[in-house]
């Protein structure tokens, strides 16, 4: 560059005609004798010479191996963000041009039946964590009760133990009947009687969050009365659990607040932000709202004419053009996916915990640069990953289980309630869900070890076998499946514009 | 995550079942007593706790205003091109089920006379670069002439620069009409008797190019002679030329090295390398070859069925559907344009470098970058640029333009050349290459404030109107138009197939 620079600025210095160079030449010569005025002076410098050496030195080709610096390739970051906008904006003229509009709203047929069992659902749920909360309280009861009367002798110890192993057998069998049935009550009606999809993954939805906070809920009551009742031996619990110690965590509102709370992990006390944003509040729900639009709009107009052409592919077994449909599909239900992920656990759970000033905002950490299946799944859930490092993961290793066969144990679990809340609510238990977590597991052992590299190399590829496996491939594949399997039970797609 | 981890941790010490903790709490309180052996002893950790205060301080959700760091989305960058190759896969999927495979090597007609001709233009070139030879010695003989007698009186050298002015007249006429037939001519043969547009653009493009180099050498050799005649009033020449001095640099030897060598600017003397390593050679080459057929392939199988499919289209001027195919055409340009940007830039110049030993290899720099339109045409093509600046923005200047000025006449000039080399070889004197290029001195304008802009996000917007302007609208846009002045004339489409 500094040739050229050095060319510019002898370009602008300069300021006459180039052919007639030669006799300011002889002019300047001249000017040498008399006086030279400021035109003279001027013209002394004012000649142009094509002459100027480009090319001085020895350089690479900035994109040569040999080069010294290798340039930066951002420009090429924005193009990649322009193109993919271009090629789906022409998507969506094609799709215009092929289908024009197909949102409708009276094309849904919610039938009576179904909002009505739904809500039955919902209202049933605060009565069985009432029974959940009563059978707490009469454990506690029975905890006070026997560390009422201090005695120190080792058999008087002896009965108690007898006595809290007998209860929490009772208060174990009771907790496990009226959590269960819940949970089975509603898989049922949801299977047999509420047609609709959408309502009937609510309910499920529902359903299993307050079975799960129920397990908490008991386990966590357990050993809170376990160091109750034997401070001495007591390993000694959170500060934060002291503002509240055991007998007195155990009422109404305190199971209420855990109810209500973003956690499946149920503690007596939590860390609690000191006021309620209100314009906080409004915009997450806003957020909600818009993004809830914007993924209705997004299924009706480029998710369903997608599925509804693939299933004649799909029932031909047309492998081209079934890889074709899933590819098709797969940048919708991507986008789909992030915008559901971004309205529930950032838009609505914030807005839920500043409305019940619950302080650890944690659902999420950056799963998005996940290096492996396995730092994925401990990041992009944290609610539910919590619940099962603490209730399940932890205890089994605890119990002398490999990590792998603990880890295995919380998948098993996971692909259970997945397929329950996917299954159900869409009539076929054709086990996609089920299989698809468990399929998690080969992933995670085939990435951990990339996860583990030095460089950045091993991460990005972890990072992208994550997303084909997991975006790209897995959740298209999985809707096309459930689809097909609907279309095979009722035939109608209508019903699936939701 | 510090109270996880620590959780964990306690996991693992523990090593035995939930459900009899208690009984362990009383062996634990035993084991008091009695010396603990080694199992009792790890007994005493091996009891786990539900009561793990998972939610320990407030945190915020790392998309949040309110979190303290904002998260990095690398991994965003690695699914953007994961879902680029998915997208074009899925199109390459959907052209083969639309039209097969559409390559065939004999559908091409190479016409004879096309080869004939074309062969017979590359074969006119040297010759008038021995004209250009011949004219330029002549001049130097007279140089030499009057130089050798040496005379101090003024009325001497006024003579001495009047036969000067008259030579240079003189050369320069002789120069021009050299140049300027040669150019003629073979335009005038490529428009009206080499159909193939591929032949075509070949002998153009050659055409142009000597005579780029052509003009470069006159004017260079002119101010040459200029300061041989008058070393005290030179102002110096770069050092590079000392080793040799004006007359000396008019040889044909010279001359052919200057035809050969990549680039547009005249020096007596250039930047060399020490050998030829021949494996670089072979290399680039082998990169120039595959990314020929690569664009082949491309043009043949991709962007041949959607200019076609655009005919129809355009004809009825349905706005919708040719915004719809200048966005497919867009992708599939801009890979071609890439694809030919590293073929011609990196491994044909860089090859050819190598075996003239050419030291200066800065055929571009990181134009990818851009963040204004400017420093695109200043970087993406240097020769031209460079020969642009030396023989015309910068004597210009010298002349007292303005630099917009000076730039406009540039952008006028390399707009003639690129409708030559556009419209010639398609026999479409259309304009819109000169257009396209005069477009570019309002966008320049538009962006130059963005690119002096201080954080990096004027850049990006500056770098994204480069991108939008010139590859995802400009090259497709024009190609259609191309194409459809093609179809209007010769409506046939299998000649296209290049």
């Amino acid at each position: 560059m500094a040739s050229q620079t050095g060319a510019v600025t002898t370009a602008h210095e300069h300021s006459s005609a180039q052919a007639n160079g030669i006799t300011e030449n002889h002019q300047v010569d001249a000017s040498a004798s008399d006086p030279a005025p400021a035109p003279i002076g001027k013209k002394r410098h004012s000649k142009y010479r094509h002459v100027a050496a480009y090319h001085a030195q020895l350089r690479h080709s900035s994109l040569s191996r040999d080069a010294e610096v290798t340039p930066s390739f951002l420009g090429f970051r924005n193009l990649m963000v322009l193109v993919l906008v271009a090629m789906n904006l022409r998507l969506i003229i094609e799709n215009f041009m092929k289908y024009g509009v197909l949102i409708c709203i009276k094309c849904h047929d919610y039938r009576k039946q179904d909002i009505v069992l739904g809500s039955i659902l919902f209202a049933l749920v605060p009565c069985h964590l009432f029974l959940a909360y009563a059978i707490e309280l009469s454990a506690a009861g029975a905890a006070k009760q026997t560390v009422g009367q201090q005695k120190k002798s080792a058999e008087e110890k002896e009965r108690d133990q007898q006595r809290f192993r007998s209860t929490w057998r009772y208060t174990a069998l009771l907790h496990t009947l009226n959590a269960t049935i819940c949970l089975a009550l509603t898989s049922f009606v949801v299977y047999f009687y509420i047609h609709h999809p959408g309502i009937g993954t609510l309910c499920q939805l529902h359903a299993i969050i307050v079975w799960l906070k129920n397990c908490s809920y008991a386990f966590t009551n357990r050993d809170l009365r376990l160091a109750f009742l034997n401070p001495s031996a007591d390993p000694g619990l959170p500060e934060i659990y002291a503002t509240c110690p055991y007998p007195r965590n155990v009422t109404l509102k305190n199971l209420a607040y855990f109810w209500m709370a973003p956690t499946l992990v149920y503690q007596p006390v939590y860390p609690r932000t000191a006021s309620i944003r209100w314009s906080f509040v409004a915009k997450r729900l806003a957020e909600f709202v818009g993004l809830a639009v914007f993924i209705w709009l997004l299924s009706a107009q480029y998710a369903a004419p997608v599925l509804r052409n693939s299933i004649d592919k799909i029932a031909v077994m047309d492998i081209a053009s079934i890889l074709e449909r899933v590819m098709k599909l797969s940048t919708i239900s991507l986008i789909i996916w992030l915008a559901g992920f971004f309205a529930l656990f950032q838009a609505l759970l914030n807005a839920l915990a500043e409305v019940m000033q619950f302080g650890d905002r944690e659902f999420y950490t950056d799963w998005w640069n996940s290096s492996s299946l396995g730092v994925y799944w401990r990041s992009w859930n944290r609610p539910v990953y919590l619940f099962m490092k603490r209730h399940v993961y932890s205890p089994l290793v605890g119990r002398g289980w490999s990590p792998l066969a603990a880890s295995g144990m919380v998948f098993s679990l996971s692909a259970i309630l997945h397929e329950m809340l996917v299954g159900i609510p869409t009539h076929n238990f054709i086990g996609v869900a089920f299989f698809g977590m468990m399929f998690q597991l080969p992933l995670i052992a085939l990435t951990a070890p990339l996860e583990k590299m030095r460089g950045p190399q091993g991460k990005t590829i972890g990072n992208c076998i994550f997303w084909v496996s997991f975006c790209l491939v897995g959740q298209p594949l999985g809707a096309l499946l459930y689809f097909f399997a609907w279309q095979a039970k009722y035939g109608s797609v209508s019903r699936m514009r939701v």
